[in-house]
Order: C-alpha cells, then structure tokens, then sequence
C-alpha cells in the first residue's frame, strides 16, 4: 500500500516534471535525463513508469484533458443557463492555464509532437463549446439572428488566442481580460431578456485548484 | 545581372521551399539538405545565401512580415474609416494564410525556434491592429464604452486563433467564416452611425496574390 502510494507520487512528479521540461525546451529538444533529474527520481525509475518520451507527453495531454473536463464539469453542474456556464469554464480555463504547466503544456504539445494535427485539448473545448452554445439556441437564449455556430466559432477562435498568446504573455489570461471579452461579445450573443441575468465577470469565485 | 537574376531566383526557391519543409516536419527535425532537394538546388548554393538553418528561418520570417507589411499597407491607403481597414487587413490575412506557405511557416516558427518567446509575425499584426483602432477612437467612430484597447484585444485575439486553429482545419480563414466574425463583433466596435456603411465582408474583392 505504502509502496503504491510511493509510485503514484513518483508517477506525478514525473508528468509534472515532464511539463515543465516539454514547455521550456519544446518536446524534441526535451531529454528524459533533464525530466527526471527534475523530479527527483533516478532514471531507472522514469523507465519503470513510462517507456519512452511520447508517453509521458501522452501522459502530460492525458491529466491536461481530466482538468479540462473537471472544468466544464462543475461549469455546467453550477449554472442551469448555457451562456453563463461557458462565461464560467471561460474564466477558470484561463485561470489554469496561467497556474498550471501540465495544461499549458498539454494545449501546446499536440503542435510538437504530430505537426499539422489538430490538438486533442483545443478539439475537447471546441466540442464543449458548440454543445454548451447548441443548446443555448434550443432553449431560446440566443440573441435573433446569431446561430449557435457562430457563436461557438467566436468564442473558440478568441479562446485559442488567448490561450496562445498568454504563453508569452500571461496577462491575456487575467479575469479583467476575458471579463473584457465577455461584456463585448455576449450583448451580441444573449438575448435581451436573458443578458441582464449573466455576469460577464463569472458566476463563481474563482477557484485555485480544481 | 543575368546571375544576379539567378542568385535572386535560387534564394526565393531556397526560402519557399524552408517554409514548406518548417512546417511540415518542424524547424528542429528540418534538415537542410530536405531542403536544398526540395529547391532543386545544391547543398554547396543553399550554404552560399544561408549559413545555416536559424538564418533561413529568419529569411522565411522576414518575407512574411514582409508580405503582412503590405496587406496593412494596402488596407489602409483604401479606407479612410480606420475599422473599415482593420476588416479588409483581416480578410487579407487570413486568405493568405491559407495559400502561403512562407507566410504561415513565419507565423508558427517563433513557437518551434524559442518557446515561451513572441512570435515577432504576431506582435507586428497585433501593433497594427492597436493603432487602426486608436486611430478609430479618435475619429470617434467607436461605439460608447468601448475603448480602443478593449477592440483590439478581441479582434487580436480571434484572429490569432482563426490562425493557429486554419494550421489544422483551413475552414477557420474562409471569407465566409471571417465576414460572419465582423457580423457579429462590428455592431458592439462600431458607432450606430457609422456601422451601416461597414462592410463585414470587406470593402474589396480578394486578391489572389500581393
């Protein structure tokens, strides 16, 4: 028991070491003696749990999605409009992507590792997104003439923005920022009804560990 | 000048074809005799203009910023309305980043050369966004409330990520999704007054090369 808790423990220094490493130096340049020198474990150790670099990028991609779904889970279980639930997920999305390299490192990896692929985080969001926005037009809290596709595509492509220019810069991913965004964009996305009822500012404290 | 002629024509072959092989394989798995092959060139002409592979992706970067540099141009000196501008520039943008390799290939390659750095491609479309719409403030034509700042960050952002996510899926750039991004963001940028004279699929009629 002790020894599985022991292998956890190591297992997620490994990913979290690996994150920083991939984030820093880029996956190919990312050498396996530098991630477990950085956790704290012999190299021995770093075979025992993955067998080779892709993996533990695998592994990076694989917590990254579990956050993000954890995100999107709570957004949707707090709120019962779909609009304020994607301003939610919207705020504490970027607020981990600012704290927490694994889903930094998780967005930016799919372009390193397989070029020209889509990345399975970005596509997670997307999907998340379009569904939380489809179901906003069913239920008739979409302004006139905006389609839930349109809404999705704008909210997806300054999302990804975001996300990609705070890895330079992580004052695109501040709450005022996207606080910002939100009074802008959902006068053109609510209806008139339902606008006065959404807090472009987000429904919920922000919370530092999901 | 017949050599000179030549010498100009093996550079532009040598820069096209590093843009195609950065973004296919990445500039770290690059090599540059995929390169010389692909320009149809020796290995002993490729090191006469390039001393090595970090020049070459300078030579593909400074083209596009080249090419970005004239898309800003043109828009501006055809509109004397500064949002007008910043549509027209976007529909450019995006239309040559689905046909040119050199100009996407500059964009992404500040990514794979030093991560966590700006991509210098992004930063110039950025300042010129800013300043089209300080500019667009001070005529007064943006809406009550909305300041400069606040414009462009939303349209910075979202054109960013039409760009990274056109990498994968080049539905992202298509005029059609471009133009239904300013149906939606110009009636919250612009002053009811001056909106109806915007033209959210630009004023001007593609054009296929600059």
């Amino acid at each position: 028991m002790v020894k599985q808790e022991r292998a956890a423990r190591t297992r997620r220094a490994l990913i979290q070491a690996a994150a920083e490493v991939f984030a820093e130096e880029g996956f190919v340049h990312a050498s396996l003696s530098t991630i477990s020198k950085r956790a704290g474990v012999s190299n021995g150790a770093l075979h025992f749990h993955f067998a080779n670099k892709r993996m533990l990028a695998e592994a990076v991609e694989a917590e990254a999605a579990e956050t993000l779904r954890r995100i999107t889970e709570v957004a949707w279980a707090s709120q019962s409009n779909s609009l304020q639930r994607v301003v939610d997920a919207t705020h504490e999305l970027m607020g981990i992507l600012a704290q927490d390299i694994v889903v930094r490192s998780g967005f930016e990896l799919a372009a390193d590792i397989a070029r020209r692929t889509e990345s399975p985080l970005r596509r997670q969001w997307q999907h998340w997104v379009e569904d939380a926005l489809r179901r906003a037009e069913r239920s008739g809290t979409l302004a006139e003439g905006v389609s839930w596709m349109d809404g999705a595509g704008v909210i997806v492509a300054a999302t990804t923005g975001f996300e990609v220019l705070g890895g330079s810069d992580a004052s695109w991913l501040s709450r005022q920022n996207i606080t910002r965004f939100w009074e802008i964009l959902l006068p053109r996305l609510a209806d008139r009804q339902g606008l006065e009822a959404l807090m472009c500012a987000g429904s919920r404290p922000p919370t530092a560990a999901l």
